[in-house]
């Protein structure tokens, strides 16, 4: 690839940026080329400030208008699948990036090079490490360092969601809950107390949990409480004394972290529970201004968001935070990852509707 | 160690030949040095026909009697823990190697040397690698390349049994039971089908399992079906696909292992069953002569034996076996391994009464 490939063309339709966006391979760690590239086309631009933070590159309006809202989406992909370069096939565009998240990362482009009057000032937020440990997240980087880079009232992530409005998202909560017997020979069992058998109890209680259906600020939220994995044993010819069952827990953002561990151990009661990790949910905020203007601007019916993402770090600085962006989420991460274009158009549409 | 040290003096007391035998570390695969000095000690006698595979020794008298009957015993130990030299406290002989089964094999070595002219003719078998894999297994290895050395109407195994006759052992069985779901992210669960919840339908069989107990030959096998091991799950935001449930059944020796496969295929009927790995138990085989004829002398209650042991072995080549030896089985690879001092002398004196 020749440095004159890495020049981006804000100028061109926001699928064929899209393609060329996704043909910069930037799979986790390896964001640079693709941050060089974006940061080059902002400054260009000239209405932009544009300031950097190692892969984190955040531009914005500076027209002291009394409402300023985020744009944001990260730089990098899941590892490569054979599946690049990216190719149109239909109406579709395949490839490793195309929903996840590049697609919304063209669209936010587009609109920071259409809008140098926007009507609310905007600041547009490309940041690295998104699909690795949450130690190497960049938009949570910026949130440590620089918190003032991202203030608004609201911010809009361009994850994936088909297109329409996904408010906040579900808190998650990992925990484990173990069970102790006692070990003998496996020959004579009867002078042990099977710790796995007893596990058997706690996977019930799992099987008879009923999740709620939580409604915030007028979204749903479906709740669920599973087991992701079990592990219990040290040999084929002893009674285990210890099973360890993780299970996860997704609860609605009317709860905080403290409750939602408080709630799982009554749902263990008896046992010894462990809480391993967690993360506060996202209230979606849709009761702001700002926030019920891109709702009626876009006239969709805003959806509650289940999966965690990074909405709930803009939540924890006091930033309301949606989920608005091409593709199937669906499709994330798989090999035949793919953006319908329409999509593409439309949501480049519905900020220039919102912001213009 | 000196050579001299090496030299076993098969006129001491039983108990002083114990303490002897111990303080030679023969820990499995470094049983060489003991070996030499047992097969030494044998060849001084002059009334045996002694031969050598590897560690493993054995030694017969060629009298023309009637009856041929084996006494066998392993001349390794677990792993020393801080517990060597041996040392006499009170009524006991303490350190490793003293219950599993030096005391037995000071017995083997007693009878030896004191019964030039037994009644019967006398195969004493000690054998290399009984602690560890089967595939090492001294005995294991004499039965595959010296099959003739091995044969008899009896085989007394001299593992520790606290003095008391423990007939022939349960077979033991090793399965894996797998359930199958379907992946998901755990953030929307119901999309997925969890393989641990399903696997909690195991576990409840389990621990409504009824084991039996079964009389063969007029001993009573108690029989068990346990989970020895379970594991599932691959990341902690993920709904398991997969969970294996390790099974390892003893069963009574009424049975085939390949019967027993199928009873554990019935029990977990609907679930994918496989068979890891098994091996039949063995019959008292109480109503042979030699074996009534043991027990007479002993004037003992035999009991059923739970744990496997090479008895199996014996069985497998025709041969009746029991367990008969010094030492609580129970203190057996514990750090605070000892044996009684007067068990040993009992041992000694039935051996002497039955084949004087």
């Amino acid at each position: 690839m020749t440095e004159l490939d890495l020049t981006l063309d804000l100028t061109s339709d926001v699928a064929e940026l899209t393609r060329a966006l996704c043909d910069v391979e930037s799979v986790s760690g390896a964001e640079g080329p693709l941050a060089d590239a974006v940061e080059a086309a902002l400054r260009r631009l000239g209405h932009l400030q544009v300031v950097r933070d190692g892969d984190a590159v955040v531009a914005r309006t500076a027209l002291g208008r009394p409402e300023r809202v985020v744009l944001a989406g990260h730089l990098d992909t899941v590892p490569v699948a054979g599946n690049l370069p990216a190719r149109f096939e239909g109406d579709l565009l395949v490839g490793r990036g195309t929903a996840d998240m590049k697609g919304g990362v063209a669209v936010q482009l587009k609109v920071a090079a259409a809008l140098a009057a926007p009507s609310r000032d905007v600041t547009y937020v490309f940041y690295d490490g998104e699909e690795v440990d949450a130690a190497r997240n960049g938009l949570g980087r910026l949130a440590r360092m620089h918190p003032a880079w991202l203030e608004a009232d609201l911010a809009v992530l361009l994850e994936p969601t088909a297109a329409g409005i996904e408010g906040g998202c579900n808190g998650t909560l990992r925990a484990e809950v173990v069970t102790r017997g006692l070990a003998a020979h496996s020959a004579r069992w009867w002078r042990g107390r099977n710790a796995v058998h007893e596990a058997g109890r706690v996977l019930a209680r799992l099987q008879a949990y009923q999740p709620r259906e939580v409604e915030v600020e007028g979204l749903v939220y479906r709740e669920g409480l599973n087991a992701v994995g079990i592990s219990g044993g040290i040999a084929g010819n002893v009674i285990p004394d210890t099973c360890t069952v993780s299970v996860n827990y997704r609860f609605a953002p009317d709860k905080t972290l403290a409750a939602a561990g408080e709630h799982v151990r009554e749902v263990f009661d008896g046992y010894e529970v462990t809480i391993v990790d967690g993360a506060d949910g996202a209230r979606p905020g849709l009761d702001r201004p700002a926030a019920a203007a891109f709702v009626a601007a876009l006239g969709a019916e805003p959806t509650a968001k289940y999966g965690w993402t990074d909405v709930a770090r803009f939540s924890a600085l006091g930033v309301p935070a949606v989920n608005f962006g091409p593709g199937d989420p669906s499709v994330a991460h798989a090999d035949d990852e793919h953006v319908p274009v329409a999509q593409l158009h439309a949501c480049e549409r519905a900020f220039l509707t919102w912001l213009g």
